[in-house]
């Protein structure tokens, strides 16, 4: 094993689908001795030409590495490959759990951790695989904060834009939640726009200059709508609640018109009535949050 | 009444709501006369100070205007004002609605358009008040081509990418309703995700950084997305729909645990796992319009 000193440590990679294998290609190419394992056999031929060590077990592939990167489905994916692990095999090791789940999944694995001794960051790729080892990749890690600078020069092999977000081990996937919260609801919104204009013969091709208009627009409002609700307050002087919802309803009535599941965006309204219900009607888009914190 | 050639028609500005005003401000920064009317008194001070004419009737306005826009809540807000005018009074205008509706709402105003003999742009603003009038400004027209080239350059006062769609006069809303699809879902999801990370303690501040990286993200996918859904393809080798429904399950678990509405994350969710089901769980998300255009 490499020692702490060293500037690439031995890694070892568990779990080879598109993310593993991303990761895993981003630690070799960093220059850091690789291992890796999946569950069923076939995947990462790739990494092993490039110089990754396929291991025979999860044990044996642990005790290769000095960082422990986990990425696999969900978390019990993840349980089911550390059941294969003693506390022998990751001794003086860093545990580094890169799958995605709620804080309070989180919470468990780290408390898991604790109870093997084991140093542990629980982290979330908030980037798609193209991305990974680039200097724009977001991920985030929180847990030991000792562990994360430790390793940091490692973890960042992974993606230049990884960020500590705190001790509290459920706070990676808090931030990530909440990110892939607006990231995955806006997805469905973008093909759900495709799918409605294609009903009228008009091609994607057509509507995505103005699909990337309003992702610029989205992203211009980040900032005031944050401040709006951290202040609690909801300016309607020049947009507001009423005239939005009624717009939400002429795309929903357009969606069903056109016989496409709109059970979604009639979510969105749902929200959008119960705070206008809530005396928000002349306030601005951020207060729908009154209506998001009342479920009906 | 100015003659055609004139490059500053007279313009008239029915309905001085939020919209109203800015654009009648535009009109009237861009140095053409400018008359306005609103059903409620005492709106528009401002724009009569900057030398804007106010009717007492809309008659008396639409008489005043070459181009007479109309931008109020809706389209029965529009007819409301229209029934007060004869095709006389219209008699050699130009109508443009700018009130925002459904494709069927616009032929049905065209059909009426036809029946008083007057010329008729339908049209829809993606932008908020405070960017009418800027070269970024975004205005979808449609309807007959020859009055929009006419007046491209009074209607591009209003916003400088407006841009003429097609000869049916639905084209402008559902270009229109297709874009707002993606924006509001968005929109929701935007403060849906800050709530979720309030429940944690971790204010808007906080996550803003990330949810603008996420903004950009969404803006460089929208091409490859369009490609997809107009190929009908769905290639699955960087991610699949079965991991990101999981994705989508933690979020809605985890914002349900802490009591916010998840609706409209539901109805994303039950989208994806009806997309699974007809056999697209290996297949890139763009597959979720399978279950979008079949609704249960
Ligand atoms: N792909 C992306 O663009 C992306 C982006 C951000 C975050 N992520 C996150 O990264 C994680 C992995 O995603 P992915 O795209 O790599 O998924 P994937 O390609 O579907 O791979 C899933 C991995 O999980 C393993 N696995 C599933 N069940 C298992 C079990 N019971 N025991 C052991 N291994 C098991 C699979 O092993 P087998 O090969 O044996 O089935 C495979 O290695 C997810 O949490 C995802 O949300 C992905
Ligand atoms: N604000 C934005 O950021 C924005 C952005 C893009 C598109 N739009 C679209 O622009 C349009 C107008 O929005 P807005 O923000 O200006 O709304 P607003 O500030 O709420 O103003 C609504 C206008 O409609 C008038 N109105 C309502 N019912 C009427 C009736 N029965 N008869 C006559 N007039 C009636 C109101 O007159 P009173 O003053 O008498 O009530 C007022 O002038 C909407 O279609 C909206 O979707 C707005």
């Amino acid at each position: 094993m490499t020692t702490a000193a060293d500037p690439r440590p031995a890694v070892t990679v568990l779990g080879l689908g598109a993310m593993g294998q991303a990761l895993a290609g981003a630690f070799l190419k960093a220059g850091h001795p690789t291992t890796v394992w999946n569950r069923s056999p076939g995947k990462g031929e790739d990494l092993v030409s490039l110089g990754a060590t396929r291991a025979a077990t999860p044990a044996e592939a642990v005790r290769a590495g000095e960082v422990v990167v986990v990425c696999v489905l969900d978390y019990a994916a993840g349980d089911a490959i550390l059941d294969q692990v003693t506390a022998a095999d990751l001794d003086g090791r860093l545990l580094v759990n890169l799958t995605s789940d709620t804080p309070e999944r989180a919470r468990e694995a780290a408390a898991r951790a604790a109870a093997l001794g084991v140093d542990y960051l629980d982290g979330a790729v908030m980037v798609p695989v193209p991305m990974i080892g680039t200097p724009d990749a977001l991920i985030f890690h929180s847990g030991a904060r000792a562990a994360y600078e430790k390793y940091e020069g490692t973890l960042k092999a992974l993606g230049g834009r990884s960020a500590y977000v705190g001790e509290d081990h459920g706070l990676a996937a808090v931030y990530d939640l909440s990110a892939l919260d607006f990231f995955w609801t806006a997805m469905h919104g973008l093909v759900h726009g495709f799918a409605l204009a294609a009903t009228e013969g008009v091609p994607g091709a057509a509507v995505a200059p103005y699909m990337k208009t309003l992702a610029a627009l989205l992203a211009s409002v980040v900032d005031g709508t944050a401040e709006d609700l951290d202040a609690g307050k909801f300016p309607g002087d020049l947009d507001n609640l009423t005239v939005e919802a009624a717009n939400v309803r002429h795309i929903v009535r357009a969606a069903e018109h056109r016989g496409l599941d709109a059970t979604a965006l009639r979510g969105v309204l749902t929200a959008a009535d119960r705070s206008i219900g809530l005396g928000h009607g002349g306030d601005n888009w951020a207060s729908i949050v009154e209506g998001i914190r009342r479920p009906a």
